[in-house]
């Protein structure tokens, strides 16, 4: 049950000039399920990423990394659900690597022009014949207009599919910007998310793209947080296609500002499309912290409240319970914090002031603000000019049964 | 439901020489409940405590830090359930220091001899007036052998009291070690726990118990983590009461490392109650890390473990989903890992090997350990010598009911 999770219908979701999509069913881990998705770029395609800052990086992300650094120009991307080839060694890179090989075979380019990606159970050797035996299908049913299809067949424990779509206005032309993003569980992104992918016909040179994806991460999919758990396989890729007028080579172009917000605005919607859909959602929480010394300082904070098991099931209740807030900021590892400079807002209430309970604050109103789906919440630290924002959701029954049952 | 939590029988409980317990129903937060508990302690009784490095550290946290730097001897101990008395700014320390001065009176000694404690509800006014109104009565029914009444007073969302009890023989000596805590949810404590007491009838000069109680507290309560939330109030408090025949002057005393460990077994039996009993548990997981560089970064990885909302709830489900402890050792924040070096065994049984799954390990033998009550985890890093070890419960369907419903 996603909170107020948009989707757009079909009709209103614009291909990308120069990309193609199509899936198939390999029969990774259930069956009946299409669970292998291929991406085809045009020539001269611009593709930069960001990945998992997790040790245990999965081995399609080592891939990645390596491919990307070959400057081949990226071709083909390759996405696989049910299981997430992280925790498999040599043999799961091996197998990453075979997987683009096959692929590269079948397109007729290089290895190194593709990327690949898997999500799904860590600790499982990637089933590679079914995966390879899959490929054709997913080339023979690649298309321009498939990207609905693609959101949902990248999902997981997702229940909805999540698309972001839109024609933007740049100079004298138009471009056109389309993504798809998948999350729902162990989301606490460290340099991108789980999987997000942000295509646009836009002309972006590729070292600009690289500078302005990582940017981009920063304030999208690493200012997301679900359970804390940051994912072997988390990967964000923007690809420019330049097959529209526009193109941008440096940040001094007058398009250049306009482009990067664009996409900035496409890739977090997506991002909070990821919070809004989380395993067990029923509410969705924005955490703001300002007046902090440092943005490190307020990323501290929010994190420390947006994570806190028990600042998330109070607001699965409904239940003002707001000490836990002020508890949780004051664990966050500030160790210097003087608490009487810090105030508390839950939407437009004033709940603490001077570090303890506001004198006007009155619980219905904190009641009344818990009720809602969307509940923004406002920190300020009193001792800095810096502030961050983080989005998150609450704690129910629903996301341990989701857990407990994941496998089965 | 508490995983293997032992109570001994009343009969069983050692009453401490010079310790003094009684308590009243002050109806702080509900009626029909001894909310109020007071200890008295023979004159001479070395008192040490370390408290919740929480920077909303709630007003009798500060209380008890002023008056044990007072030096003038502690001879009392006021502890009331229902209301945390933290996030109530000035008037929050009025009120503790009011219970100190009330109880004072009524004992003929001076407030800086008394330390108050509180638990329960953050970010709410205490009732001072009910909580003094009580206090006649609670001193009134103080007696020796009050440990079990004592051990029911403090709980709140506790399943079970948590009681310690064993006499010791040191030397031509026996003395006797008895305490209680409580727990059950906002447990990973820094410095200390929610609330411990550990008495003794030993002699221990103060300098050496200040110096003791912050090392037992590091290898106690300060392994232990229900939901990361570092509590308000954490306190640990050791009480050594003189009346005895063994007294211990400096670390150079024979007597000295046998009364320390038998001191550092009670309170790690008290803080694995705690655990045991946590909110919703149903299975007690010890996570050991060996071969770390540091101690810091075994610590690390064990609590990053042990929080894990997808480790605890795949224990939850007795599900060998192992993968989760691969990635959450892969998140920890030690950023030259190399995960080849990486071994993880859950009982006996070798899950993972130089960073993949073991060649042996069958998925029938990880649900056979997976399935226990009590689950021991190993992690070796492969980088150092260094270890730590951590103990913590499953995240189950109650303990989001429990939080979802704390107040109500």
């Amino acid at each position: 049950m996603a909170v107020n999770l948009y989707i757009p219908s079909e009709s209103d979701i614009h291909p990308v000039a120069g990309v193609q999509i199509g899936a198939a069913e390999a029969g990774i881990r259930k069956a009946n399920h299409r669970d292998l998705t291929v991406f085809r770029l045009a020539e001269g395609s611009s593709v930069a990423g960001v990945f998992t800052l997790n040790r245990f990086r999965a081995a399609p992300v080592q891939v990645c990394e390596t491919h990307l650094a070959a400057g081949q120009g990226i071709r083909a991307l390759v996405i696989n659900t049910g299981n997430a080839n992280a925790g498999t060694g040599e043999s799961g890179l091996q197998a990453a690597t075979q997987t683009c090989v096959e692929l590269a075979n079948i397109l007729d380019i290089k290895p190194q022009q593709v990327l690949p990606f898997s999500t799904g159970v860590i600790l499982e050797p990637l089933p590679l014949d079914r995966l390879v035996a899959a490929l054709p299908q997913a080339v023979a049913d690649t298309a321009d207009n498939n990207w609905f299809m693609a959101a949902h067949s990248i999902m997981t424990t997702d229940t909805q599919p999540k698309i972001v779509s839109r024609r933007v206005a740049l100079g004298n032309n138009t471009i056109t910007i389309t993504g798809i993003s998948k999350g729902a569980g162990m989301i606490r992104p460290n340099m991108a998310t789980m999987l997000g992918f942000l295509a646009t016909d836009a002309g972006i040179a590729p070292e600009l793209l690289t500078d302005m994806v990582r940017s981009i991460a920063n304030l999208s999919f690493n200012r997301i947080t679900v359970d804390g758990d940051t994912s072997t396989n988390d990967s964000f890729i923007v690809m420019a296609t330049g097959q529209s007028a526009v193109r941008i080579e440096s940040v001094s172009d007058p398009l250049y500002a306009p482009l990067y917000k664009a996409l900035a605005e496409a890739a977090t919607e997506l991002a909070q499309k990821i919070v809004r859909d989380a395993e067990g959602a029923t509410k969705f929480m924005t955490v703001h912290v300002e007046q902090a010394k440092t943005p490190e300082e307020a990323l501290k904070v929010a994190y420390s409240v947006a994570q806190s098991p028990l600042v998330k099931t109070a607001f699965y209740a409904s239940d003002p319970n707001l000490g836990r807030i002020l508890c949780a900021i004051g664990y966050a590892g500030i160790a210097d914090l003087d608490v009487s400079g810090v105030n508390l807002w839950l939407g437009d209430v004033m709940v603490a002031s001077q570090g303890g309970r506001h004198p006007n604050y009155q619980e219905e109103d904190g009641q009344r603000v818990m009720q809602q789906a969307e509940i923004p919440m406002r920190i300020a630290l009193g001792r800095g000019e810096a502030s961050e924002t983080v989005y998150t959701c609450d704690f129910s029954h629903e996301y341990v049964t989701i857990n407990a049952d994941y496998r089965s």
